[in-house]
């Protein structure tokens, strides 16, 4: 049932040897029948195929400031493979092409690239895929490693960003512009593929936008990535990773489920990753109907404090107390906090005061603060009330994503059934235990749908970039239907655009 | 890949239902796949056999003691099912036999109960099986169920104790032993099987003792139950539910192992299930190959201090460094810091300060330490400080389990590695991340392995009630075999006790 997994390259404590791709040699029985797994291809890519293009495009919002920041590419159409007959794209261009990791890992970024360099193989013989190493960085470094079959092979289907890893840098000042210039020019790049979040995606575009308004050849194409399940829209029905991660969550999530029903004594707070989006949360509690979800999203649109929260949780308890269940599994999305409008105001105010104002132990500093806020802050779990006064980040910021939410939350559940038990409503002992998953979700294998899906990302990313696309996210469509039957485009990156004010 | 998890019975945030089984109707395809999992049953257990003893037995340590304490059962043979040709055990005779849960979820508990039940079917027809609910308090208070096919059936190869729930009281006292009395002759119980760790063992041979002294026909047979693994003997080669627990804990902390090398940046401190011993640490680390690997034996073993493990940590952690790695995966097992000399030494004295003393603001208390006590005191981390000055048990006593060991370890290390920058030996960027892997490990989906393991020590459990036997613990043998050469019988409890002095 559950594999174990073997790397290579940094297995030992200290190791003398550089860094070095994976050995398939070593691998688990699990990995090793990931690796050979027969993936299923949409139809349209299995013949040959013409790229046709759609009506020009506009922007999600705002399309009048889109149009200016991106005058090379907005109002570009979105483009679709369709069976020709013929392969014509690109006729027989052998194309340099360099590919990049951006961000946070999320399950299939390996198939991504193996879709990319069998594009490439099959289609554009003699091409050259570079990675870039370490995420953007690496271009503007101008480290990468070049691709080959033998490099590629023990990635296929396998987790992690660790062919080529990841970074969290931006390509935005001029002089990295600059850099990435410089890098493509070196490596005589006839495009790039980078496969990132909403973020990435919209650096992709700028970077694009540059390369074409100084009419350098290089094109540029990005991947939907992000475990959180937040980038989509018409075109993009999903990015890559979410559907992996939930699984890998949902299993955990049902194991503390039965455990709990087991011992009959504990109430499992779960916290889940997903800081601006509840989608991880919704779609573990569709999997595993826990006894209470929270979504941040409701949470903000009923506009709750938390003391609604805490209370909706208390009310829970204490009904199912009264029918003699005193144990549970409750769910709570990373960026509840973020959600909850009090607590945006009482953060401000404490910034503010901490950046002018001496804290006295006769605590006169709380004086400054609105009378909503102050209520908050008492009604606050002392061991939280420190940790918002104490840690601040370089900015003098306190540090909400430091706060444990599934403990402060247990914190306050208890503090609340303390005091029904005094007024005679709860009789029951409550005995919380707290959970952070995260990490393990981002770098398991990959689903068969995650597998499928970025080989065909990758494999769609080359199309457009051998035909000359650039600005585009590729896009895989009709995602219900079995995998022969999906469609495979790009979607101009400017018409899912709008312009956030912060 | 990743199955999601379905119970019923308290899906709903409340329910207005009384308790009720799980309803395979409603399963994941994974857990439907496995209730109809064709399990290999050792070939000794699929033809017509007999019991046959060995020599009398002793005890692992004090055999005088452990026979003043077990005057009716010490010395007893083992026992060992054999291919007979005709199957004569208790003949014809139907029975009444009760089985309890005892302590914490092992994956495979559920199907050491079918094996029991299978066995009354085809080798005791018309016999009765009760299962008594949330543990040896549902023996002392009455309270079961009857154990039926239906009943049953949902939970074949299903992970968890939510059939009839677990607990962790023991029947000790003359009054208990009176309650369990009075529940055996009430159901006119044949035989009782106690699925449990080591404690719950011994209290099944006292009440196998306690039954044979009063001349009671109830008789009473144990299960080596424990995730911890550290319940094994020659005849008992492992317990159930280790393997499964550390092929979950493996593949998380795989998962995190392609994290670490993909970002490049985190050192990941992963907590291990493991008290009184770190086998899930040991087996997890070689199915995985970390970084670090910390083993409580080896510390106790080596005498090493608090000071000892950190620099061991810090220096593997420079050394990488200077390689250019920043990141890996360091396993700790729960107990470490039960394996520390020092740290015991120190806690007992704190708990003698604690009692007598006012601890006041001007640490005078501190004198009251032995010089290595405040030494340790001193290098420890003002949190832990902290929660070894506030935090106690009823009894007064610190509470070590409350201890997050893996964050105590972080924050040692960064102090160490600060200390070191300091001195120009270390340069790079130190980030840790805190894990305990538990809870997710004990109501996993059973392995084949050890839903084949616990299938035959219930089935042997059965033929051991049926033949009269008590006061053995079923065991299942020549485990590395194919599971058709396995050997199936009984291991006389009091040959694998000794006495411990506190």
């Amino acid at each position: 049932m559950a594999p174990s997994f073997v790397t290579n390259g940094d297995v030992a404590a200290v190791k003398t040897t550089p860094f070095a791709g994976r050995l398939a040699s070593v691998y688990s029985e699990v990995q090793t029948s990931r690796i050979d797994h027969a993936l299923p291809v949409p139809s349209v890519l299995r013949s040959p195929f013409k790229i046709v293009d759609g009506p020009a495009s506009s922007a999600a919002g705002n399309p009048d400031e889109i149009a200016k920041l991106f005058p090379n590419l907005f109002g570009q159409p979105s483009s679709m493979l369709v069976p020709n007959g013929v392969d014509n794209i690109g006729s027989d261009q052998k194309l340099k092409i360099g590919v990049v990791l951006s961000g946070g890992q999320a399950p299939g970024g390996h198939n991504v690239i193996s879709g990319i360099f069998d594009y490439l193989q099959e289609r554009a013989p003699g091409s050259t895929l570079y990675g870039f190493k370490g995420g953007p960085a690496g271009i503007m470094k101008g480290k990468y490693v070049e691709l080959t079959a033998d490099y590629i092979y023990p990635y296929r289907n396998q987790g992690g960003f660790d062919m080529i890893c990841s970074g969290r840098d931006k390509i935005e000042t001029p002089e990295q512009f600059k850099q990435a210039e410089e890098t493509a020019a070196k490596l005589d790049l006839d495009g790039l593929v980078v496969i990132g979040g909403d973020d990435s995606n919209t650096n992709a575009c700028l970077l694009a936008e540059n390369f074409r308004s100084k009419n350098l050849k290089t094109r540029v194409i990005g991947c939907p990535k992000t475990i959180d399940g937040d980038l989509k829209c018409k075109e993009v029905p999903t990015s890559f990773g979410f559907d992996t991660a939930c699984k890998i969550y949902a299993e955990m999530i049902g194991n503390v489920m039965i455990d709990a029903r087991s011992t009959g004594k504990y109430y499992h707070f779960v916290r889940l990753m997903g800081r601006a989006a509840s989608h991880i949360t919704l779609e573990c509690a569709l999997q595993t109907h826990p006894n209470i979800t929270i979504i941040g999203e409701e949470v903000a649109a009923k506009k709750l404090t938390l003391k609604n929260v805490t209370d909706y949780m208390v009310d829970v308890i204490c009904k199912r107390a009264e029918l003699g269940y005193n144990y549970g599994v409750i769910l709570i999305p990373e960026g509840l906090i973020d959600f909850i409008p009090e607590v945006q105001q009482l953060i401000a105010e404490l910034n503010e005061i901490l950046a002018h104002d001496v804290v006295d132990e006769n605590g006169l500093w709380k004086k400054k603060l609105t009378d909503q806020s102050l209520k908050l802050f008492e009604f606050l779990p002392q061991a939280i009330q420190e940790q918002l006064m104490l840690e601040r980040d370089p900015h003098g910021n306190v540090q909400v994503a430091k706060i444990e939410t599934e403990k402060m939350l247990i914190q306050m559940v208890e503090t609340e059934l303390e005091k029904r038990k005094q007024e005679g409503s709860y009789k029951a002992n409550f005995k919380g235990q707290s959970h952070f998953f995260g990490y393990e979700g981002r770098c398991g294998l990959p689903t068969n749908f995650d597998a499928s899906y970025c080989y065909a990302l990758g494999y769609g990313a080359g199309a457009l970039l051998h035909s000359g696309k650039t600005g585009l996210i590729s896009s895989v469509g009709n995602l219900c239907a079995p995998v022969e039957e999906w469609t495979v485009g790009g979607t101009a990156l400017t018409s899912m655009m709008d312009v956030e004010r912060r």
